[in-house]
């Protein structure tokens, strides 16, 4: 028993022992196990970009067995994706690599005027899937705000009457936001906050830039570190209940590979739990989508 | 047994002993103990101004755990919050500090057109989570109306259906209401009444401002003494069931110390049942928080 | 056992027992005991005006436990109230005076840019508070028809289920109606007939002018007599299934005594069974309040 | 029995005894029992237009026993009407002549923006009615399309569970139709169509003219006699799966007796199924209204 | 036992028996029994674009016995149209050719402002007529598709609770699509992939044109070989889960016979699972319609 697990799971006192337990797998899982820290691999971009967008460059993604595969041979702590994907192999994986479904997903096709994501599966397929954990996005900052933070309320009760855990997806959209204004740190902070007190359990953020977007905000960042991305991860965390949630942190489209590893290094040294490292990996070649899985594990594990 | 209480009491005679329990529970703790008079400390900003803003004046209150201890340290009658803040501390006070469940919240990055918050937990929430009562915003002028009134029903029916009683934040917003007259004292009265005819358990509302809004109302106030802050607060008790209904008011904005124990005082002399005191608490120094609850304490007890 | 009252009650032959014993309970309560006529005293207003607008005229009035008191003495068939109100006093007066819940109501704030009043209380609330209706107000002509006639459609249904009757205010506004045209007769009668096609075992409109509203309508009214209140009022009642359902008008904004007593003279003569009369009684000195109800009752009794 | 009645039900081999039950029961009723075809009095006019509109021409419309006496005395296959007119009679009439409950129903006053009937009555008050069946109107073109659509087929579902058949008025309006468009032979034989995919055990629209309304639909009826009505109401028959469902006509608005019964004699000889008349009898006098009807069902007997 | 079937059936190995055994029973109905192609016959055509625009080309496709009789006599696969031309066959097909209720349909007089068919069917419906599987139309591109892509969750988990598959018809349209973007190569694949994350077990496009619609696909599909058909319906099948879900195509409109044939066989070449063929084989003669069939089904089977 990990001591360091243990002690993430005590800020989830008022859980029930199915959404510790699955929280519990999820870290005691894959190359990480033990550390408290995550990599996770998720690929619901084809359902978000269009398929060729997505695997294109790696041709074998098409495949849905293409990424348990690559979670697996990297040491993740589990894999995240959309209905289809994970029906696909849940037979396989169930019992071995942690999966979880991502409830809810938009296309780059057409939508609502506002975002909102459309659900698209539910906490029994989870159930059925041998699942670990579900994923819902919202996007604070969207006039269709309501129906989404309720339609998360349910999901959230639904899951943790079966044991499964939520990680909620929480990405500022629409409304008044700029387009910087969706990374910018107070609202990226606020972002994380709002997560937490609908009661995520693992809360995924952007890395937020230096920008302070909301001017009443202004003022109170006057007395807030911001200069590293370090600082402001710090600060990020700090806004996710002092730290008592587990915060991860995404790396959006590919990149270099050292500035890929450099952020990494920055959420590290602000005390994020971890980076969920989709485009960055399945897009290049297998050997190097591993290698850089691994690598990724490397730093959290130091 | 306080004899002030059990007459409060009195005045919900409809109501089951789940009910009456959970009101008298909160009547007979803290330092206000017996005396039927109300400082609770409320901490939703966060969610509702997001957390910098909130926490950065004194970064203590980020971490959950600060919160309802300062409400014990300073003899609160209760301590209100959205889930996420309070199943950080419900397994620690759950049995001691009552604890609201505020069910539904706004947050300032964006959302519908016209006001509304979004439900964000449950009955189920508070119950799972030992909490002795539902905290519940309207915004009487909005254009979703119907769907905040009827939402309200379906808790305060939830609720009692399971002993917890409801606090209703009525806060006049939007339609044709201009800023100042969300505060003016027709306004503010008419919005405490609706709270009241809606089955609300315990009232809150700003104070209200010598202003008068609404056109046909300027005529029947000629006859109602709105002078002092006190003259206005007993309007709006008066408006609450004739004094029937337990009505607390909330402070606003942080200010200096002076100016807000002279509000109390007023609302006391008006008869008001008491306050719900944040940002004016947390967001001082430890001490000091601590010491400006225990002033409006002294001010209520008196 | 009344005559008068047992031949109104064989026009509701379809209904069950338990609906059918409380509109008795109703017609054999007050001093119109057994005549089969309606004067019951409603008190919305402080919902749908605000509490100065419709109680600093009788500051007694603040008081929930004013109104069924001034029913009481004045020997009313009923009270009707909404939510609050009526649990503030239902323990008191349950069993002896017949209690009509109003379980929808507007306000004078905002709302639905179309008009339909929200809903505040439920039939469970009607049987738990022993009451002996619910009353739901309908408005022909607001786009927002098919909600609130659906709603209004699941409420009877429920009401039956549990042996309670239904009394439909039915008050046409919104759409291309005119001011003029809310109260023409020919829209007057249109929504009685409505009220009587949706279930309504009590009808309550206002009384009509002679103005003809719709344009189609114009040429069939050529034959109908409208020169009198008393004629008007007659074809109102022949349009609800031709004297087949309870009929009742209210009074309108508070006026001179004699204004409204001639009014009623014309209703009775016109085969109206009653009135329902709020801010004429209510908004009076006590015994004023008293006397009039008084007067309004000697004249259905005649 | 009747092999004429027995061939019709044979195309309805996929329904549950209940529901050919109450189809073989209207086929036997009154004076075309035995015939297969119908002659049904609808009276939702007063929902429809008003009352006085619908029954100042003879104001023994205005009571809701005239009009199942009507039926009965012609020798109807059904009386059909809204809730409050059938709650008016069926202790009387439930057992004797087969009552259609008309679900839903618009008015003259206001409404949607898109038309759209309000659901006014549901599936159980059919059945403790005593009623053979349900009514429901459709409007495609409308669009609010997907919601009546989905209401309709829930109420089928409903009905057929309990063993009532399903009567659909289905009147194209709104969206892009022109007026002419409405009875259109495209438009009306497409309502038809429609209203059988659906699941419609009776399909009943408004004699079609010649006009053809949509563009896409011009060469295809070049192929297609439409000459006399009696061709345009055999196309609707064809339309309405080869003549395998029963397709009734209405009347429409008044009008001179040889005109309407020519109408008549056009859609027996395009192979209608009947007619359903209401304002054509029932705002003639007593005497008048049944001999009309009786000359109506002298034509389908022939 | 057919290999080339369980093969295909071992790509749904996370389904029930049910579902599998529905699969299989297409698969192994008809003249392609074993080869794990699909010819099927769709009729919706008549709720779609009316019943002239379908059947006045060959009348006797108004019967709806005609069209199963039609498919039998080819040895299609199965045979799927709306609720009321499948209730009129059931009882006569079910147990021999499968039969696919279509539970969502559009027709051209009007509907929504942005695309979205109507549900008109349900689950249920097709368990009592003996279906094997439900087919559900989506738009990707639609301003509406939160509403659509929620129905369907919803469809295919209450089918699969009864051991039924789901044909999704997967229709990009609306938002800012082009009438030509509606069959990009981009925007085909893309639907598709969709379709399969959503859990279909059959998905149906439109065979795709070379035209790139999405600016940020344009790089992406470089690298993809779009040069005849065979390749376009290649990447379709790539992007639906590297070929582990069937994918059919449709014909579209009425077109010669040898352009129809060159097409499916192009669709063959690229390893689409068949076709779904319906004006182009009920708007000719019997003895025609029942040919063009049998040539399909040729091409598929060599």
């Amino acid at each position: 028993m990990s001591e360091v697990v243990e002690k993430i799971l005590a800020n989830y006192a008022h859980e029930t022992p199915g959404v510790i337990g699955n929280l519990r797998r999820m870290m005691n899982t894959g190359a990480l196990a033990g550390t408290g820290k995550f990599v996770i691999l998720p690929v619901d971009q084809g359902f978000e970009h269009g398929p060729a967008r997505s695997f294109a460059p790696n041709p074998e993604g098409y495949d849905p067995a293409y990424h348990p595969q690559l979670a697996t041979k990297a040491g993740c702590n589990a894999y995240a994706a959309p209905l289809g994907f994970i029906e696909s192999i849940a037979h396989q994986y169930a019992g071995t690599l942690p999966l979880i479904l991502k409830v809810n997903n938009s296309d780059s096709l057409g939508g609502p005027a506002q975002p909102e994501s459309a659900l698209t599966s539910a906490v029994d397929d989870a159930l059925r899937l041998g699942c670990s954990a579900i994923g819902y996005t919202i996007y604070p900052g969207s006039e269709n705000r309501n129906g989404m933070l309720q339609d998360l309320r349910e999901m959230i009760a639904d899951a943790r009457a079966v044991g499964l855990p939520t990680v909620v997806w929480s990405y500022p959209r629409g409304g008044g936001l700029s387009k910087d204004g969706e990374t910018a740190i107070d609202v990226v902070a606020y972002a994380a906050h709002i997560a937490c007190q609908l009661g995520a359990h693992i809360v995924k953020v952007k890395p937020p830039s230096a920008h302070v977007e909301q001017k009443e905000a202004k003022k109170p960042y006057e007395k807030v570190k911001l200069d590293t991305l370090a600082d402001r991860i710090r600060h990020v965390v700090q806004s996710s209940f002092n730290g008592k949630r587990i915060v991860i942190f995404s790396g959006g489209p590919a990149k270099g590979t050292e500035e890929v590893l450099e952020e990494l290094r920055q959420i590290k040294a602000g005390g994020g739990s971890g980076t969920i490292m989709g485009r960055n990996s399945f897009q290049r070649k297998p050997e190097e989508g591993v290698a850089i899985l691994k690598a990724a594990i490397d730093i959290f594990k130091a």
